[in-house]
């Protein structure tokens, strides 16, 4: 698609960066209120496929593919107006082709087109950040391997924030004190006869079955961080009361409705940046397909389910996350009057 | 995780009123502008299991789960800044382990912490509703109880009213007539290897069918009031041309997409009172865990059907509730012009 | 509905013009800003039940349900105040009934009461666009036939523009240089034993296997303009960098998540255009029985892809149409660096 007599980029005016990516549930070191001109970001992803336990329970494992080996692929964070710049690395264990499809990105499919690397092979894309927002990034390699990639853990998110940072609708700045990156994978395993899941002895052999489960559009987990649990317990998310979380969710696939047990969604992007925040929201939409940001200050120690309210995808199917919060609690904001116990019916 | 030492409320300031609750589709008697100033408003709920006939037609039926014996559980409404103070009671005659969250509510689980009631206990909750719009409440006994309560029909609604009343974007005030209170649920209701309906004993003898039944995330029925056809013919809602309906949504678990065949939403508010109401929709989103409200002046006489809008699930899985309204037609709105006739072809 | 006793309508400073009607993508000439006084704007349809091919790869066919023999029916243009007055035909080869119920219209079940018509009839029904947006029209024939003629092709939309044409939030005007239509159809094909398409004789043959197939509310296919592959290859869609595409989508039924490969909806309407439009979206939503508009000028040449982002949806169903954009391509917003080479792993 880009035409060698195309003019070349005028890069002047921008200062090279390297961003050091971090696993999910994490955010890369960033400012909020961009210092400086505009950037060139710097980052490396490398592609990796690997055998994941999905839910240790019942066995139940997948072949994923991922960006650096986490599912979802690392958060990426720049300002409106940055150059991404990504070397992508597909190493010579791999069985198979990947590429990246940025949502933020302008033209050739989201750099999809400029991007098809096979094992051994690397590339490097430069793209300009224009709108603000949080966006989803996907592998898209063409044909029905575009949805096997994607629900096998190929997505992430990169957050584009506004060079003077977030704000509300009037216009007042908002800060956070820290990001949960939340990415929300649909797995479709293949099972056997007896209704057990089956296993692979390589990337790409579930090939087949795994098409078959994925056309009837139920999936049989649906789960943050790659795998049933991972965000609870000793993966739990901490914060304090007083402090305000911005809360990212990417589901490349399948619409989601995050809720927050117990809390709520005070500031909630579910479009983009341009777009002044819906406010005091229950449960938030995430068009299948998208990165959304959701903004919330706790007022009460506990512990928090960040789940999708299809309550059957939240519980039984593994979309709940925890985020355990210290501080003092608040008899104001709610009081148990009466313990239970017992009455004369 | 009430903390012992936590300070006492100071509740001075707040007058303390009682609410009746009513079954839904109906509204308790309450205030759209707030007089006074904040109020603890307190209310009580009795769960109920009881077994429930979901179409008539061919006897499938459900032991719900339920807040004083609806499915929804009552519409509640105050207004932003009160307190509600709930008696929840759960009668020695359940069989079944109750609690309660309320989306509207900050900490603990949304009061699901602290509410976890067993055959022949109460206890009493108080939380304050800092935030204005309608919201979900439902049961959340923890675990897969959680879906199986919540698809046996133990949820509902409270509104909380912004103190000065609803207001359109530019601040208007937007006054409505009456309330329809429309509580979709989906079911998930075990077959035998007939096809035919499974009937059980008890409240929870289903739990194992159900949950297998769940997982497929395809239900069976979603309805209105708890059964097909409960808002239809004798059911139906009453209205007159020129009167304006506020038709409040809940759906705790599944999204959905209300219609109004004939009208439409003149004012839809799927976030919050805090935000602005979108306009003119022909079709509104709940998100699943949600409880949407949308405002409508009837222009036309005659019968509207307030649908899911996926039809399958509005005509086949039952979500058809209906509006009668009386007046006199307008021609200049809608006109027969040539009623059916036979031409030459 | 209408009562006999109503007043007859003032047509006095109405004009009459006649539409005509062109078939899906395309649009039919029409003002983006109105000239003149309100009219009384004349169309005509025919219901077609016809034969199509759903996927030439497999065979898999359905006895189609149409307007004007298109899935989906023709794009219709009106202004705020206008009138839409509609013969709709059917002809005597047909062999059901059909009506139409205007999401955009105003009671009697938006016209669908005054609309039936049985093979061999005709009638006409005038009726006036009060609210700007784009609306869904679509065969409601009454019980499970709604859905049933819906999920076989009979909808399609109609633009109602606000008088003096499209504005940003800020009232800036928003012209648009072509407009795309993309109805997308969810079809629920019956299969026989061994998993192959049933092909059947005649126009609802399908019936009882339809039904029972829809009631599963997995849709065998979901594709723009009736059959897989329509809008891609010859089908697609043709623009220029620089050019400013008004994209339409419809779908009557199911929820739909709209995105357009390698870039992006910078103004999306979801809900009417009496609302600000949504900015910098990278996947909207339709929800199920909605049409709804996103515009977008094209910044760099190429393919894009317009796509129902589940990706199983997108891919494996038929959700996928191609816009081919010519033009001069700019690294500076999107930079192949290092083209695919092999590295030292
Ligand atoms: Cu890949
Ligand atoms: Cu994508
Ligand atoms: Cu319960
Ligand atoms: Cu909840
Ligand atoms: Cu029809
Ligand atoms: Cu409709
Ligand atoms: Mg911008
Ligand atoms: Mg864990
Ligand atoms: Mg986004
Ligand atoms: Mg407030
Ligand atoms: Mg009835
Ligand atoms: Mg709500
Ligand atoms: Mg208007
Ligand atoms: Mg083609
Ligand atoms: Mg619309």
């Amino acid at each position: 698609e880009a035409a060698t007599d195309a003019k070349p980029a005028d890069l002047s005016g921008y200062t090279r960066v390297k961003q050091k990516l971090v696993p999910p549930p994490f955010a890369p070191a960033h400012e909020q209120v961009a210092t400086g001109g505009p950037k060139i970001v710097e980052i490396t992803m490398e592609t990796e496929e690997r055998l994941m336990v999905v839910d240790e329970d019942n066995g139940a494992s997948v072949w994923a593919l991922t960006y650096n080996g986490s599912v979802p692929g690392p958060l990426i964070i720049v300002h409106e107006g940055d150059m991404v710049e990504l070397t992508l690395r597909n190493p010579t264990s791999s069985m198979m082709e990947h590429n990246i499809d940025f949502h933020a990105s302008t033209g050739a499919l989201g750099g999809g087109g400029l991007t098809h690397i096979y094992p051994g092979e690397e590339c490097v894309l430069r793209w300009k950040a224009t709108k603000p927002g949080c966006f989803t990034y996907h592998c898209a390699p063409g044909g029905d391997m575009i949805p096997y990639h994607v629900t096998h853990g190929m997505n992430g998110a990169i957050m584009v924030l506004p060079r003077d940072g977030l704000k509300d609708k009037d216009g007042n700045p908002l800060r956070y004190d820290s990001i949960a990156y939340f990415g929300e994978q649909d797995y479709y395993l293949p099972k056997d006869e007896n209704g057990d899941y089956r296993t692979y002895e390589a990337a790409g052999d579930d090939y087949a079955d795994s098409l078959e489960a994925m056309r009837g559009l139920i999936p049989t987990h649906s789960v943050f961080n790659g795998a049933v649990g991972a965000l609870t317990g000793e993966g739990a998310i901490k914060a304090k009361v007083g402090e305000t979380v911005l809360m990212i969710h990417n589901q490349a696939n399948r619409d989601s409705r995050p809720h927050l047990i117990g809390g709520h969604g005070n500031y909630v992007w579910e479009s983009s940046f341009t777009d002044a925040p819906l406010q005091d929201m229950e449960t938030w939409f995430v068009r299948g397909g998208s990165a959304v940001a959701a903004m919330y200050t706790f007022e009460q120690p506990g512990v928090y389910a960040y789940v999708n309210h299809n309550l059957i995808e939240g519980v039984m199917l593994g979309a709940t996350a925890h985020v355990v919060v210290e501080g003092q609690w608040d008899n104001a904001l709610m009081e148990q009057v009466v313990a239970p116990r017992s009455f004369e019916a």
